[in-house]
């Protein structure tokens, strides 16, 4: 039962679009990432996805709306809503999704990262 | 989708021990909560509970030894686990745990709450 701290996992890696993961709970991960550019429009069949704002903002378009989402607040993307997140400076995001939850969800693409690390 | 500020969910209400629900994703919720004081041993037979510090710093009692979360951290307990919160200063938290957890777990006491409030 470790204790995490976001801030300091955050300072552990550099990579972006890279999620790591920092605990599990109820069948979902708890991860960390670096986002800066623009990510794909994607989709997640069967799982809805959390995002939390650590630092940053991060700007999430849909095919009918942008969001604009600052430090401190989350957003939670219900399962089946296309969404292209788009990190305009570099934002950092606590992440938190079904362990099944792949990080481009319905493409794969060379975006796509399996196998992700724990940190 | 609501953006969701955490700090402006918490300065809704001033109660401690009654948590509220701010999101929901994959049968868990998102819930924000103040806590002052000693709160009762529990446990959760079938759910793992995340606590994330927001603000002063969480003293939890397992029986075999004692974990101090400040501000920034997280931890996670797995189901089965007895715990015993204590904040000696007031504390505020993110939970996230399946729909079906009732903030006292096995017990049911007079600081069991059902039917929280969405904010």
């Amino acid at each position: 039962m470790d204790i995490v701290n976001i801030v300091q996992k955050l300072s552990l890696f550099n990579e972006f679009w890279s999620p790591k993961i920092v605990g599990e709970l109820n069948n979902s991960y708890v991860k960390v990432a670096k986002l800066k550019g623009e990510f794909l429009w994607h989709s997640h069949e069967n799982e809805d996805e959390l995002f939390w704002i650590i630092k940053g903002t991060l700007l999430i378009k849909f095919r009918d709306k942008v969001a604009l989402i600052k430090e401190g607040e989350l957003i939670i993307i219900p399962k089946g809503v296309e969404h292209m997140p788009v990190a305009e400076e570099e934002v950092h995001v606590v992440l938190i999704e079904p362990i099944s939850t792949l990080n481009t969800g319905d493409i794969v693409s060379e975006r796509t990262v399996e196998n992700l690390a724990k940190i």
